[in-house]
């Protein structure tokens, strides 16, 4: 019989479709990759192309050169030019699309995927985040900022060189605001917040953790929107990400580098999406939100049902697929 | 200069991004389609494999085979049998996964693509979505009910046969209570329907509008999530697809033929989705709540901004797309 499961913090009832549920291992990708040479002249991430990218706006030295480099997007979705100006006609609403877009090259070297790089090289990276995120909402038209990657063609992204985005908008996204909201109602009734709650209870039961640690907890949520939908949940209650600390943060390189991993190595390096869901930096002390990091390995695909209901139908049981997920061994 | 413009139906607002915009031809299909021939032994759908579907919950016959036919989902996300029993343990919301899951085969012939289908033939189909539609909602268990199609592998199909779905759930999806919340709010605000205030302006301007006639418009919404995002509204103010008359179900089809053969031309066959959106029949007096059939062609995709935000980017201009596809000439 499948079951509804109601994801307390998206609010989404999932579908548990244990009618057509496979097994974990069904789920490894099983479309070969092109193969990725070291370095690519053609690539405008490469070492020695940085005439080919906009402006850089950041780097993290190594020598003469760069080991992380942030420039702007090339194709970005808002300006980072102009003022934001609002237009008001009839039922119409439309805000100048003034904003910050810029990609993040990880690593100097094109093949070197983010699951296998050096863990050292993860919490550079994830410095990196903190950096730019904080700088980003330093931006007076700045409301909300996602940091987030795209792997593989099959997760939105075309160009190999591994890379991770940040986009800040001069709008709150609805979907953050319904959130928090669900958060505060949460809060109304149980003096509680929600994220804490759910990482007691998930830590309790068990059956769907990943990875525990001092500072963070890796899971796959009750209601799992997709096979492997899984989340990295920071112990110590706080709204924003740019409040982690150098030792959390050391925590979450070795969390984001265990999952990417087992995925890598458990589901035969599938595509996947990651984004950090967060407040703004001067939002930190609001004691109903708490930021995460949520990824979603594209292994299904959101069809007719999810556009038109935005309920998802996971052909997978969570538990199942946790349980896969220790088994697997990395390096 | 990009622009933010708030789909005020659905409350999101859309990043159009000028920057990276392409010409409306730029978005052509070019994925090669394997060739479909007219009858498949190995089909489930093709005629004389009728033993290979589950039990035929109705047909429409012709002599003595059938010219539609519905059958339950062989790996249904709901099961048919069952009482809806909930679970509450702690933050834990458990339904039990009842409801109905049905496949419509929309013709006999293979590959008869429904763009390409006699207009007779689409009235046809469209009275099996209403009949469908109202047997569904008269199960007690059922709270909403979405009738959709996947085209093509890209849109989550990997049946080429000709066919539609239709998923009764036992609850309300957050999605559609959240738009009814929309559609009250501007009601309080003005006493009229947001989906009829929208469909008066769009028809004023005109620019987005690829089909108008009596009952129907077809136009891309000045908020168009994704490029050659496409809305079907019928003029008459009705919450629910029930109520469709016999004459605006002929309407209905003419305006679905003449978008679908657009796409099919226009962009080269692409993979696509459609979803009729509508209230229950018992809830067909609303006066705030509309139906409309929503059709989003699978050109672009959804990545890690859009899972983190729930917004979209859409790399292409409504106005231009819809002069595009009013040029656009059908048989």
């Amino acid at each position: 019989m499948p079951e509804l499961r109601l994801n307390v913090i998206t609010r989404e009832w999932v579908i548990i479709a244990t009618e057509r549920a496979k097994r974990p291992r069904d789920f490894r990708n099983n479309k070969e990759r092109p193969h990725r040479p070291e370095y690519l002249s053609t690539c405008p991430f490469c070492p020695g192309n940085e005439h080919k990218t906009p402006a850089e706006r950041f780097r993290v030295v190594q020598g003469d050169g760069w080991r992380i480099r942030v420039v702007a997007n090339k194709f970005p979705a808002l300006s980072i030019e102009g003022e934001k100006k609002r237009l008001s006609d009839g039922i119409r609403r439309t805000i100048a699309g003034v904003g910050i877009h810029e990609v993040m090259v990880e690593t100097p070297v094109h093949n070197l995927a983010t699951a296998l790089q050096p863990l050292s090289h993860l919490e550079d990276l994830i410095r990196v985040y903190k950096a730019r995120f904080i700088e980003a909402n330093q931006d007076p038209r700045t409301e909300h900022t996602i940091i987030f990657k795209n792997y593989g063609e099959g997760a939105g992204t075309s160009l190999e060189h591994p890379h991770s985005q940040i986009i800040a908008t001069p709008v709150v996204p609805v979907q953050f605001r319904d959130r928090v909201q669900a958060a505060l109602h949460y809060f109304d009734d149980t003096g509680e917040c929600l994220v804490c709650s759910v990482l007691k209870k998930d830590s309790e039961d068990g059956s769907r953790v990943i990875l525990d640690t001092e500072h963070f907890m890796t899971f796959i949520p009750y209601a799992a929107l997709s096979p492997f939908h899984t989340w990295l949940f920071p112990k110590r209650h706080s709204a924003s990400f740019a409040s982690v600390t150098e030792e959390e943060l050391k925590d979450l390189a070795l969390h984001l580098k265990n999952i990417l991993s087992k995925f890598h190595y458990g589901l035969d390096d599938p595509d996947y999406n990651y984004v950090i869901r967060s407040s703004r930096p001067q939002d930190n002390a609001n004691v109903y939100c708490h930021w995460y990091l949520s990824i979603v390995p594209r292994i299904t695909m959101a069809a007719g049902f999810e556009l038109g209901s935005g309920m998802f139908i996971n052909s997978s049981l969570p538990e199942k697929n946790a349980e896969y997920l220790r088994s697997i061994k990395t390096e």
